[in-house]
């Protein structure tokens, strides 16, 4: 296994049972869908993951089934999310201990710092790991926007090995890209953004963590390749294809991770991969019309029938 | 002891060693100093606390010593930070078998949300907990501001015991106080803001939970007795004595986090209270010209020589 | 007519005709019932007075109709509300012409910006002013907190004569009172917050910019007079009083400027001050059950039967 | 000329002499290097050009200089920016008068407001034009983000005739760009941003408004004539060397519109176009090393020797 990591790389959708309990059967069946799509690592407790809602015990449930069940054909990159480096360190040692090929953390969160304490939050953490660190760098939910330059500068001095941009920001992207290749590629940069996924090849992206990708992991992986084709044209209509079929979080009165993950749960359990469309509380499971919207979804993009 | 919990519940901040072992003997010697201050309360593992920088086991660390050195003297609330419901839960359950009187908990943060979510969390936080469950107001840190009728609501249910109040939105505070008044005084209502307490007891909070209160318990004492007794001016003068001793936190290129709790770790180490002024991993502690800024202001404010 | 502005300046809210017309006559009644009512000054074209929905000729149609209504009686400050500095230097002039004893001015805003050109902003103004500069600290509109030592050293330099706070900020009024007091008062500050005044007046307020005192000028007028007193308990008394009055902005389905704004309009025009509730387009009037909750809490204050 | 507007339209920086006067030979000059570089249309008025620094009588010699040196060669787009409808309406007229082709209206600005006075302030800016209303999409400026269905509501009752993005939100982009394709393409969609603009044509916009087109339109025309050809790869490798010089930017010590437009102003006084560099007060011109960072990135690029 190559220990760079690029290509299509979904974050896994956790399954849960009705009364909460991790799903371990559906896990196996969205694995087996996942590489059988092609796709070429898994990220898991990723935020898509449920990561969050997730208690150290049913963190490690997950990680050792992923591990179980990828049998060493993808690298498995694994969150370590938590809001403070020793806390973060914790996690590291146990994503490690149970097989992780890479971890992927945040810039701490919930107390108030300045950039100094993030770079030396990402140092430490590089210290404490056995295994490639790489930035997720995702302000929407940890409210800081990490810096291209304190990103690429981590990047050469081999304390990063990778981002996972789920920043929203197109235009630091590029500059960062840009960047990075005019450093000699130090940093692998994977792109969160499902539906603009060309733009982000356009920019120089070396892959992508699609939440979608759940769903049709095939569809990526056949713009993955396209790109790597230069074939220009299937990259934009694969990813009109694969916005249009995004439509399904357009749900009604439910907002948030309750829609965006909420719908990919029901889209895998139409789907028959998932056994529920459970959701972790405080959470509540798409129901009514939200799950026929995604069903209409689903056969107007011929993935139901 | 009372069930209802008012009065001064000062955040009482960590001390660490050298070596970010817990300093267990200057924690002692806080506790002492702030009950023979005269406070009403311990908020143990609030955010001042560094409760989000502690592994699990430091903050058992944490609660198992102030339940040790407060000797039953003084209601104890434990901070149970975390970012979704069962991994607060979890602490939940720690922290009452510990010994906490109360619990204090955050809205759910990292994953976006509705309100739906941030109500049933609480509902669920009340289900699981022995003890009463007390709303940590503070969108600086979780990015949500807890709507006013939100906390009345699960006041009146039953569902909350009270609400620390850090939102910095005095307006929104006071409609909640009237508000509060106007259903029978369902919720206690303690405010986090050190500088304006007078201002919180004008709109009739129920104590103060000051991070200041850590260098000068007394002070907050002498004010809230004089908000008992109606000596109002007594209130607003120790107020202003106590916000020109709140400039310690002006030091130079620090900010957030780094800079609040830090000075008043420097104050408590210079004070003789701690044996250093270290702060929690990634955060550096205050030096240099910092500390002899602290320095200064204890001194102008006469609590040192 | 002394120079200092302090004590109780209402945002003069603006009468409209049902076709948008400036209704002179219920604006000659408005300023009447403030006067009655024993203000100290009138703040015209602030946000309360509509002043970014009007022209310029609107703008100076009220502030000509200010002035004859005032007939020298109260000292007049004039908001120069617009993005930058050019823009606001012609406001300033004609304002001046018309007969503002003060000018308020915003941050500059729409154009991203650095403290460096606040700063610069501010002493062109100045430059500009044959009259007294107020800085209007309103993040909530402008997007930038007016910083105090920013502020302060203005004061000190003459280039402001006063701050209207509007920046939901207590803890920095607090600071910023204290630190002007320790300088010798340069700057008069006036809170903008109706329903903590008393807190603002804890923290040293030279007076007070309440929408609400449209409504209900009197009350305010007693509060400061308490103020000035030391008569704490109606200080806090009148306070309260006035919050549970504020709970007619409490409308259904309106929001922002439109509640705020058209619930005094409302009020105003139930007292039988205004014409109607006309709003400034885009905004519409309040009607319906919306107007019915207005009257309620009229009643329930005794202003109306 | 065609009515629909699309292609390269560059926002038109706006030269100064070094007394502030508007330089209207240096002005000439850039529109011929624009017009020459084979734009499709000019934007005047924008954000780029100052506006909101711009007096009403500086807008008016803006536009007439406008109108009289592109000779009807280019439809030309003026941005109407102000707070509120009717200042906006005002705008309007004096731009139709003068000469606009079309109009460029953000969401109403400073007074707080929900979507429905969003949407009433365009209805009544198409109801007062004579030319088509553009809406520009500019949150962080007007901090306001228009929806996309919104938008294309408007759009498809003729409302709005097109967008100009400056969001910054290209997932949203996206999803505006496809429903207005399954839509009939009632919207001509603009991105402003310039560096990522190969992403936004993948997406499907019909053109871009580039502030650093002022700079190289020949550039932008290249790079926009590759995709109409689907030249993908012509399209990437213009952008890459475009956002290459977007390098100019980073300056030091400055920040927001003074480093953005200023470098930009710089560039022009370097490549011989502008006079000085001078910028609106209350912004100071680049100076010192700044320059000749702005110099060396142009060397870099090969547009100076």
């Amino acid at each position: 296994m190559s220990k760079t990591i690029r290509g299509i790389v979904p974050p896994v959708v956790t399954p849960l049972h009705e009364d909460y309990r991790f799903d371990k059967g559906s896990y196996e069946k969205l694995i087996e869908h996942l590489i059988g799509g092609g796709v070429d690592g898994l990220f898991v407790l990723g935020s898509s993951s449920e990561v969050v809602f997730s208690t150290d015990a049913r963190r490690d449930e997950i990680v050792k089934a992923a591990v179980e069940f990828n049998r060493g054909r993808v690298p498995i990159l694994v969150g370590v999310i938590d809001t403070e480096t020793n806390r973060v360190i914790e996690h590291i040692k146990r994503a490690v201990d149970l097989g992780a090929d890479a971890v992927v953390a945040t810039a701490p969160f919930y107390a108030l710092q300045t950039m100094t304490e993030v770079e030396e939050h990402f140092r430490l953490l590089a210290e404490a790991s056995p295994v490639p660190v790489w930035a997720y760098d995702i302000p929407v939910c940890v409210h800081t926007k990490l810096p291209g330059d304190l990103m690429l500068r981590l990047g050469k001095e081999g304390v990063l090995a990778g981002v996972k941009d789920s920043s929203g920001d197109d235009v630091a992207f590029r500059q960062l890209a840009l960047d990075n290749q005019d450093a000699g590629h130090p940093l692998s940069l994977l792109t969160g953004h499902e539906v603009v996924v060309d733009g982000a090849y356009m920019s120089g992206a070396d892959g992508c963590v699609p939440g979608l990708g759940n769903v049709d992991p095939a569809g990526y992986v056949k713009q993955w390749q396209a790109y790597q084709a230069g074939d220009w044209e299937t990259v934009r209509s694969e990813q009109d294809r694969l916005a249009r079929l995004m439509r399904i979080v357009n749900v009604k009165g439910v907002g948030g991770f309750g829609a965006g993950i909420g719908s990919f749960k029901t889209a895998l359990w139409l789907l028959g991969i998932f056994e529920t469309n459970q959701m972790p509380q405080p959470v509540k499971a798409l129901s009514g019309e939200n799950i026929e919207h995604v069903r209409a979804v689903l056969r107007e993009a011929d993935l139901l029938n």
